[in-house]
């Protein structure tokens, strides 16, 4: 009983689920402290003139971070059966079903050092490879490598035919310079793919300079290829801009298995329903008097307060809202006009959109009937 | 009549319009395979040091894969009156017209090696050109070039005006480091063609530094030419960006004649009403439970469901449409309220937008009746 | 009084603006080719290579060159007082007045190189650079340098705010340099200015490579200033990319004097007035069946038709409006519906905004007053 | 008492806030002369061959630009208690207070040089890096370091996931480098943080080509840096530009306290209440004749005159407001529609948004009383 006490403490600590929980900030920041010394240290550790790998405290910190992070990873693997995606699972299947998540083969990957260091000789640059590894596990406590993903991910056709455009220029590029320059300068244009290191330097506008044409055929075809290379230039900023900057304005924080369970209107449902329910949430933060929802809006999110106060207008006056307090889009009420919502103080709001509300309610009707449920009674006061 | 057969299920093959046609999958991506393949032996022929132009079965390749495109070549020739565009065309007839599509010559171009091997000596640098265009086979099957082409056709005057911009940019900067670099160095600055190189490289950020004006007043005139290069820099970004991509969010799938001869209000539609429709029409993709029309919104296009289903609201309750139904817009009846429409399933669906759809209807009223009746007909359940 | 009626024929040829007058389209696109080919010869002549300057077909093009801008430049002088805006004027005086604008200006020194043969020895450099200013005499067919030049204007207090932030950062970067490379690079870093050609060169992304830090700490504050430069990117293109966008979508034509003046509502109309006039009005082109203004839109513009037909609704029913045509926004009844307007041909209208009109209501009560007139009786069918 | 008046006088100047005070402009247009002339002074004294430094008139003008800015910082030391956000303090300790703001930190840091050279021999290095520092001073008079500041914060998020991001593609591509490179070429790819250098380069499209790999695999590496280059080059364009230019187009000009406190509606405010309310205050500029607020538009802002006048419409008829009136969006009428407002004259307007106006409320509810009793007194005439 005792242990498993500890388990759910551990577990609240590492995945830092519980607003102002102190030992998790402190936890958090030395892993994070932990990282960045190591990876400053492989980084350093490749350069010879410094002699650090000789020094007797480069070993002995190298041995201390390998040791933290041997031990955060047998304490997510310890406290893998407390997550509420792998509820109902034996401890050894939880355990099995954690260890092949990214975040964990990256955990693993950072201690692999160690085994290099028990079985063989020291392979300096597989053992330098995986430290720098290390670097990765930063991802889990930011947002904005997620939303590079989710834009990435969102546009992925346009950024294809990109790509493609992309070659095609290269292709093209290359073989006109080919055949200008080849005889003038063999070695540096002297087949279609050293050309192409020309072109992909020129059409990305990097321009080092170290292979330029110097016939006046190669100058103009390299004019033609710059200015190739503003529109190429163009296209990835387009595509990936806009779309970054909408998702990072939708995805304010990390949002976390452990905090939404611990919400009343997700606590009883199961790993499947979380799973599914986790990436339709956009996740916002708002301060003290902004609106979270307009007067005179069409309701287009469904909306669940994770932390903070806010406070809404029902026929029967005002109501405040907290944790777990569910408000906004009814489905079947499409294109109602949407109550005035504002915060009271610094609050973090998942929400959901109506797109996605639908989707759910295909899956899982059961869910969207429980948030409804609980938005209905908040609106009638 | 088995041969006509044939010839109906080859056509559907290589234009790959009947969904989930497993053999036409099959042959799209080995034809793919074949034009990536061909096109990466090409280049790396041209690196002498790999002598793989002496290997025989690069030969042997080569003359697989000029087989399969010679296969892929007759056999679109000899399909080509299935084509909808060419309904009522004798087969010659209907052949030829495809012939001089840009898609059959650049096949044909792509093929062309066969002839050189027949009729004289193996001049390679001719061959290897006309190997790389094969490149461009894959054109067909992306809708990236299309979108780049779209956004570029709208923005043409525009962007000519920039190009005229940077024409007057680059002469100016050029003129300037001619005059005050033309004595410290002759042969870099000795004329303003060679200037113009240095300014080309300056204006477009692409900084080779194989020329850089050494002269106090000279580097003067290259710090205000870099700053103009950001200007410069920001105008093709501004327009080409915000059409690409606006393009191809609306241009999410490629559109052939026959997906469109196969939906019933197009099926009877001849050639040049075809010809007028499909350059009108975008393509959009909605994931299931998505909104198609947003409740409350004006209704702005005509809609055609070409795969999947959508449910819509009539005064009768939801209707529920699948290929080939029409909703949407009515002419005569601009700024009403457009129903909802939610996708039940992944679907993809055509639209005309308004001005389009007035157009269409001064070419082909007949066409835009049709639709319209078909319209009303789902509307009123 | 056949020697005016000639006159009057001259001076529509040269402003071009009889719509389908093919005489002055032959003229128009004769100027341009001179244009080019005078400038590209110019350019070409630096080449001391090519040996151009010494072939008798270079001297006796140029000279013909200089002939046609000669006869140009007088015919515009004579046909002077044609113009709207000189009406009233003696025609010595209007001829003086013209003399003094910009394109004149840059007529005039196009034919500069006439003196310089005319009074002493052949300075080159000089002809040359008076040659290649020949160039801007383009600016009076493209709208893109106008654009250009309005965004630039609209933009110039962000634009000044950025070009001090790239100051401080260019001298930030520089001093920073300066102090970490001066003991290594004597001569590139030796002092700030010189520091400075090298941070011009990373914080625009140019990045030359003539100078490169090799301390280790003049790398760091290279990196630094590479990220630096990132932002001092996305700055003017942020600036100039939206408003430049902006501006070309509303000036789709050049909009001249006498087009203006021909227009029945602003024919009577003296200098004063039509040059206040003239830079409020937007140049939109709409293609047949396009909306001009949609149904159900707040009217926020005065529209007058300059070419092709629209077609309106009004309480009697759709009304035909034509060349000098008025509608739309009427001062006074602000945020009303505006009536839908579709283009029944290839159609160019001129555009009035809201914030525009009161301006010039302020300056020139009759003028509005005119048009207002006009827009209502079109109103009332 | 005359001293008083000669102070408030003084301040007046040097915060130049009464509109038309041409002895404050030329004091103005005066000092920012003097830091240019200072700066550049500065700069040019880093190039030994110009020999300045040994110039009489060199040294003399830095002793009369030290003049000048000792002279200013006195007398900002001098004039700190009229301050109004310093009201009410004791002359010395208003002083204090004002001696430790940013603004006058660089004053002092500005005059630092007499410092040495009254104590010790003349270091010429930390000298000139303090003369530099002069540039700064021009922070005070331009909104464009402000709202580059702002937008900055703004995004502060944003920006450090941009910044993650690029660590990590830095690491991964030198690293790759290294490994590719390190056995070619022994001194550029030597080490992972040499690697950096070339990574840095190539990812942000400077490209210096200092360091380029030369074996195949190195350049394959680089063919991928440089196309995630593009990625890395849109994320900070898109986060930075769209806010700075929204950031910029809502400060217009600079807003200081005095200004402020000569406004009837903050003139009993204390300096808590001024200095919550200042960061929150839009300020813009309206040409004559133009929309303040746009007839049907939903009031989201509570306005105040600083300088002109604008008309707005009452039951009662147009009222004109001038200097000091407030008017627009009361709190607790949200979503109501606002009455339109034009500029009569060139106007400049603070606002107030909504979610400000709110958290203002919290924190300062008599202040918000104060405005909307104003504003109420406007909108009845």
């Amino acid at each position: 009983m005792t242990l498993l006490k500890a388990r759910r403490r551990a577990f609240d600590i590492l995945e830092r689920d519980l607003p102002g929980d102190q030992v998790a900030d402190a936890v958090h920041y030395f892993l994070i402290a932990t990282i960045l010394l190591s990876v400053i240290g492989a980084v350093l550790a490749t350069v010879q003139s410094l002699e650090i790998r000789d020094q007797w405290w480069f070993t002995v910190g190298e041995h201390i971070a390998l040791g933290i992070f041997i031990v955060e990873y047998v304490a997510r693997l310890w406290v893998a059966p407390e997550h509420p995606l792998r509820r109902g699972l034996s401890a050894g299947a939880a355990r099995l079903r954690y260890a092949v998540t990214p975040g964990a083969i990256i955990d693993f990957l950072a201690i692999l050092p160690l085994f290099f260091a028990l079985v063989h000789e020291h392979d300096f640059h597989a053992v330098m490879v995986l430290r720098l590894l290390r670097f990765l596990k930063l991802a889990r406590y930011s947002s904005g490598f997620n939303a590079l993903y989710l834009a990435v991910k969102r546009e992925r056709y346009a950024l294809v035919s990109c790509f493609l455009i992309l070659c095609a220029g290269v292709l093209m590029a290359a073989t006109a310079m080919y055949l200008a320059e080849r005889a003038a300068q063999p070695v540096s244009f002297g087949s279609i793919p050293a050309s192409m290191w020309w072109a992909m330097a020129t059409l990305t506008t990097v321009g080092y300079g170290d292979v330029v044409p110097i016939t006046t055929v190669g100058r103009i075809i390299g004019a033609v290829t710059m200015v190739s290379g503003l529109v190429m230039l163009a296209l990835p900023i387009a595509i990936i801009s806009s779309s970054f900057s909408e998702v990072i304005s939708k995805h304010n924080f990390v949002v976390t298995f452990s905090m939404l369970s611990r919400l009343r209107p997700f606590s009883e449902l199961g790993a499947p329903e979380l799973g599914d329910l986790l990436p339709l949430l956009n996740s916002r933060s708002f301060d003290r008097g902004h609106q979270v929802v307009r007067r005179g809006a069409v309701a287009e999110h469904l909306f669940v307060v994770l932390e903070g106060r806010v406070e809404t207008e029902t026929p029967d006056g005002p109501v405040v809202l907290g944790p777990g307090d569910v408000f906004g889009l009814v489905p079947g009420a499409e294109g109602a006009l949407a109550a005035p919502v504002r915060a009271l103080a610094k609050t973090k709001i998942l929400a959901i959109e109506e797109n996605e509300l639908h989707m759910l309610t295909a899956r899982h009707p059961g869910v969207v009937r429980r948030l409804v449920a609980a938005a209905r009674r908040n609106e009638e006061g």
